[in-house]
């Protein structure tokens, strides 16, 4: 099933070109990948903030943030993280190597890398990688999706265009192509499962668009945008050392972005993309999207219960386990009344109201739990008038443990 | 095997009578519990920081603050939490039932429940069970304990005395039997395993002791000696809606506590019963204690490795996996140097260095991963120079899962 349904093609920007290859880093799959602007494209970006990282986030940091961009290139298989000052030069050689195929200064160059962590790369191969992908550089963005993924099951793509912004992704039920006369177009790719070790699942995201950004502060953009939708993304609470989360612009339409259409497009986007990554979560069998209302921070109390193992082993079970998620928002220190509280699960097209005014509401338990065995869950807690915080999340099941505890058999 | 292992007698501080009866509120096993001391016992307690928490939580730490108690009622099977206004009667009514046999002021009787959460007590078979545990009040321990237990496999209780402060314990090779004519006693019972529900399996723990504590402000001591011990375990991050730890001294045995001995006495019988909720984690295989040294936070990093589900899932497997440890070490915000690491694995008596001065150790990983078979693994992490903080957790297996997904089947 994984990498079959490659029903749908994949739109690029103007002026973008791609590739993935594979050059041995990993078994049996495509392990290097690129994407590259035919200018300089406005770049902003975002990075993890663990401590323990890897070279290429401190390398792509400064790149992006000097302002352009013209490649990026990822590889997978190995993260070259804990790899000491030897790892620190073969991130700049692969953006070395890159630029000398393309002829563009490596200072234009991010580099993105997960893997196994504490080897060095086999720089022979990656030079070879290189020099093939730079020559098979395309439109077949599923290779360089391939290129980029690890223990993902399925392609995380997600595109938009400033005149239709209904979001199309792998998911989409009616999926269609654009105009290849269009008025810009903005695509985004990710990868990331949760992590997995040896190799750590971090989440790269690579965001692209031929829409003209000069003017606008696409940093700002970008750091809002990631924390309403990869920032309110949780699979086990863990951070990885190689995250990271770019955006280029190129201006390759000729069409010209205002501030609140690019910011809406650019939400939608990596809203799509996160939800697609927590519905890929390692072991899950569903999208959990959690919808909390009211108090100081609603926000604290959704992280609060898409963290929670309790409330991820009911949604695996499909039991509408109301005093698990009421001890996950009551645990992280936000006050609020439990007399207050109305628990609802939306699933299957249904609502179901669990708790209510301090109490369990009358709901048949069985069939709440046939809901619950749909692929999209929301938890829907009200705690009294504001904002509402959204968080999406997955369960947790028997795979999470085989894939974290066994993947050396 | 549970609860099989009756080899050791449990001794009883002087002027100390307990009981175990089952009254119904579960299946097959003793379900009220009874502690009852001879003469009012000095009182200190901790309770649980949920916003959402049990009407016996608000009750206990009313009457435990006011300085004296004379008895405990504890019942399992139902923790009579999200049960309103008549929730909080029926706590009350506990206190009456047992204040109305045993002929004492109800204000000076604690009350601890545990069990599924949202459903009313059954009184009546609450009153048969006082009235049944008081006519049995005496030294058997055992049937005291099996009225607390929920899902715990095995019995958890530590005892200690002033003059031998060799902590004796279910795990104890050499078991031994104190004088009757002691010069003072003091024996913690805990239970807890993690959560679970509809059954929340909460965190209870009766400290009582025959030593006279007056003058020494116990709260305070029980305060400090928690924070070190309970507040150091984590079993999978969740926090109880009935947790409670409550400490009574009858001063029975004539034997005045200084201070420091008493504190000494205290931490050792609680961070015994700490380790032994950790080791009966749900699904748990082993017993994993974190050590950190250095940093500005040493604990909260201990505390970031503990909680996260991938160095648990490591440990389940017996992988010697530094990377998932770095990168939770990593992940919680406090700085330090990736190249001042030194990460040590503690097992099977033997000592493995995984990774020092930023790279990883050249190790064995098969006579690693053999040691971490072992029930009780030490991750050791230095930082820097400074304070060491200890946390106790477990491993993460398929157990966990089966445990809190599948408990309807």
């Amino acid at each position: 099933m994984a990498f079959g349904h490659r029903i749908q093609m994949i739109p690029l920007p103007k002026g973008f070109t791609v590739a993935g290859v594979r050059c041995g880093l990993k078994n049996k799959r495509n392990d290097l990948g690129l994407i590259v602007s035919d200018r300089p494209a406005l770049s902003a970006g975002v990075f993890t903030t663990n401590h323990v990282r890897a070279s290429c986030v401190d390398y792509s940091r400064r790149v992006v943030s000097k302002g352009h961009v013209r490649a990026i290139v990822v590889n997978s298989g190995n993260a070259n993280c804990c790899t000491g000052v030897q790892g620190e030069r073969d991130t700049a050689r692969m953006a070395e190597l890159v630029g000398k195929e393309l002829s563009v200064d490596p200072e234009l160059i991010a580099v993105g890398s997960t893997g196994i962590i504490g080897h060095l790369l086999d720089m022979a191969k990656v030079e070879r990688g290189v020099r093939e992908a730079a020559q098979k550089l395309g439109v077949d963005a599923h290779a360089f999706m391939d290129a980029i993924l690890t223990t993902d099951l399925v392609e995380k793509w997600a595109w938009v265009q400033p005149d239709n912004l209904e979001v199309v992704s792998p998911h989409s039920l009616t999926p269609r192509t654009p105009d290849t006369d269009h008025n810009g177009l903005m695509i985004g790719f990710v990868k990331g499962s949760g992590m997995i070790a040896p190799n750590m699942a971090t989440m790269l995201g690579y965001v692209i668009t031929d829409l003209d950004v000069e003017g606008l502060d696409v940093q700002a953009i970008l750091k809002r945008v990631a924390d309403n939708s990869f920032n309110c993304m949780t699979v086990d609470s863990d951070t990885s050392t190689n995250d990271m989360l770019i955006v280029l612009a190129n201006g390759g339409s000729g069409v010209k972005a205002d501030e609140a259409a690019f910011e809406q497009a650019l939400g939608l986007v990596c809203t799509s993309l996160a939800k697609q990554v927590a519905r890929d979560g390692e072991g899950a069998t569903k999208l959990v999207e959690i919808r909390v209302t009211g108090t100081e921070n609603p926000k604290k109390i959704a992280r609060s219960i898409g963290d929670s193992p309790l409330v991820k082993t009911a949604m695996f079970g499909c039991d509408p386990n109301w005093g698990r998620i009421l001890m996950a928002a009551g645990k992280c220190g936000v006050p609020f009344q439990p007399s207050d509280v109305k628990l609802s699960i939306i699933a299957a097209d249904e609502e179901h109201l669990l708790f209510e005014e301090g109490a369990p509401a009358s709901f048949d338990p069985k069939r709440v739990s046939s809901a619950l065995k749909s692929d999209h869950v929301v938890i829907d807690l009200r705690l009294g008038d504001g904002e509402t915080a959204t968080i999406y999340t997955c369960d947790f099941g028997y795979g999470y443990v085989r894939i974290n505890a066994e993947y050396h058999t």
